[in-house]
């Protein structure tokens, strides 16, 4: 059984297929899915992908963004709070007699796989409990980087040439504020900068969320961009994450700016920037979250990405055919250039509800990144994917009018 | 001489190209570009468009988005207020020999047009002003369509085909919110419509800002969808422009909502309904501004757009060596199915300044767009343009450090 957990990415449902093709491979005999992750599972919302698939081009998953069988944000009690959820889900797994169930998922979700495992071990029941990650965020532990997030980058570095090109084209100064999601790590952010790699200028100035940030500074950077260079506009980059560190010019750190009414509970850093500099500078200052575009952009996802995200699916399934439980499959990275990976695994409760951030030696300064995250990045953003299409746009899967199995 | 004005589009320099390149097949001696539009023109920033073309893969500006040469919002003073600024440029024409100017840009470019026009006429110059349309708003009179607003239209139709699936992944109810560019006209965000062309719902709800669009309606709509809805979330796309009318549910109209620190003023509408919504449902409410990335999304282009924008270039410098003077190339609808145009041009003078609105049988009621609509938007966003690349990113040209002609 396999369900999906958490935030869309472009990649999650390639993850599903390798999973679903890796299984058939080896002569499972039915692949159940569990819409709306645990969630759903707990409430028997359980699909027999096999009869979904029939007549299904299923190859289209590899195209489609975000949850095909659905997702959900919960997280499990634990055992001693509430284990009759625990049972209920053991009931459904022995009544449909499920050998394995993998979880889609990023740290919150293998958490549950923890928990779950944990379980089922305690009961003396043999079932492999396995992760598979996925995060357009990147900021899970134990694996060099998690699938859907090749996309997501690759959806940053492009939509920056192309706000370069636009913000070019006038000779007044302009500052250009992009927020990037990103709320504990600045890994997506970075990706900004692979906009240089094709001989732009790329982001004038980056700031991940770990690096330390002050309006004072902050200003002063946009100064030095400003009198420095050739052109009129300065293009920034910000984590959604970024933590805003002192009071000053009138703001009372971004915390004050929210207000009871609730307006600016609704906007973001980047907004929050754009009214600071508006009000320090004078010139046009305009900002953009990029917002859902960049964890659902399937017509511009990664090769690489989707590739993997397949195979690290495929791989959960040996794992679970080895006996393994509680564990996450990982990605790990042999070499940048050839770019070669390897796939492996690590204890699901090593990771669960960690955050990866970025390291020292991927920064550069209060804002930039360094050689060494291009260096990183820039594999995880290689291959077009030919997208199937029709009228002029994208062809994607849905999971229509789901008939839920009976499990009475 | 041609020069590029007003808001970026993905197609604006294949209109170059073809200005470029017809010119060069009828043999004409010298192709100029005068820089940052009518600006940089009174300012001499001219460059000898053959000597930035040699050695340089002009292919490239199909796929380039925004303005190569560069833009400005300058609008030229009446003859009679200031004809120095006229004799500047007919000074800098008749030094360059120049024969034809071709000015790509919108409604307001095409005042210039006409105003040049006007004044190399009243002083006895044979002088060819013609205007080459573009603008993603598609609101030129007296053209079918504009240059530009097809790949603007791909792009809002592919992004919310993604939203969709992002926004289905959860059970709990959710409403999100896009909010399209098109201050006078609603034709972009009508092209929203088109995502439900490959099988999928599609958004809910759209307000063109042709629509009557009040709070208590909106409420009212949005609880239909709601409660007759299989899926949890609503999607709405909204106009940039649209207009608010009434005082009501404590918003004191959408100016009432904007403060003195300028909070409000920079948010759009879309956030402005988003604050409304929470406030009267008490669910997850999104906003989304589409904000730059819809008007300079190349990666994402329509093959019918660009091609289409590269003959009216050419097409243009057809009219211009007819003697033909204050004129803009258009294009003309000869059918839908199969897809026809013919090419044609308007006085500029007649569609200076104006905007043409989408019609009464375009819309459907006060909450959607009519099949006609979708008649008249599907042809636009046909065709794929295989994009160059170069690290798994878009290849972009750029004038890199031009070098002005010397006009001593």
């Amino acid at each position: 059984m396999v369900a999906q957990s958490g935030g869309p990415t472009v990649a999650i449902n390639a993850s599903l297929l390798g999973i679903y093709e890796k299984a058939k491979q080896i002569g499972v005999k039915k692949v159940y899915g569990a819409c709306f992750g645990v969630e759903g599972l707990i409430e028997g919302k359980i699909v027999d992908l096999d009869e979904v698939f029939a007549g299904f081009r299923r190859n289209l998953l590899m195209q489609t963004p975000a949850c095909f069988l659905g997702s959900c944000r919960k997280r499990l009690p634990l055992v001693n709070d509430d284990s009759l959820i625990y049972d209920k889900i053991l009931n459904i797994f022995k009544k449909l007699d499920v050998g394995a169930f993998f979880y889609i998922g990023g740290n919150d979700s293998m958490e549950t796989v923890a928990k779950m495992s944990a379980y089922v071990k305690s009961v003396g029941c043999e079932i492999s409990i396995v992760g598979v990650p996925k995060t357009i965020d990147n900021d899970l532990f134990g694996t060099d980087h998690c699938p859907g997030f090749g996309s997501a980058a690759k959806f940053v570095a492009t939509t920056f040439l192309e706000l370069e090109r636009d913000c070019s084209v006038y000779c007044f100064p302009a500052i250009t504020i992009v927020e990037i999601m990103g709320r504990d790590a600045g890994w997506l952010t970075a990706a900004a900068a692979l906009a240089r790699l094709n001989g732009m200028q790329g982001p004038n100035l980056i700031y991940c969320c770990e690096q330390s940030f002050r309006l004072d500074d902050f200003f002063a950077d946009l100064n030095g961009e400003i009198k420095n260079k050739k052109k009129a506009f300065v293009l920034v980059a910000v984590s959604e994450g970024l933590q805003i560190l002192e009071k000053s010019k009138g703001f009372e750190g971004k915390k004050g700016w929210f207000d009871e009414f609730g307006h600016a509970k609704n906007s973001g850093v980047a907004k929050f920037l754009e009214i600071a500099v508006k009000k320090e500078f004078g010139c046009k200052v305009r900002s953009i979250e990029l917002s859902l575009p960049q964890r659902c952009c399937a017509h511009l996802a990664s090769g690489v990405d989707l590739q993997e995200s397949r195979q690290v699916g495929a791989y959960a399934v040996d794992l679970a055919q080895e006996g393994l439980n509680g564990v996450m499959a990982t990605i790990k990275r042999v070499s940048n250039e050839p770019y070669r990976i390897e796939f492996g695994f690590v204890e699901a409760l090593k990771i669960a509800g960690k955050v990866k951030q970025m390291s020292f030696e991927m920064l550069s300064g209060r804002n930039d990144v360094s050689k060494k995250a291009v260096d990183y990045l820039k594999p995880l953003i290689q291959g077009e994917v030919l997208i199937e299409r029709k009228n002029g746009l994208p062809l994607y899967a849905q999971l229509n009018e789901a008939t839920y199995i009976d499990l009475e």
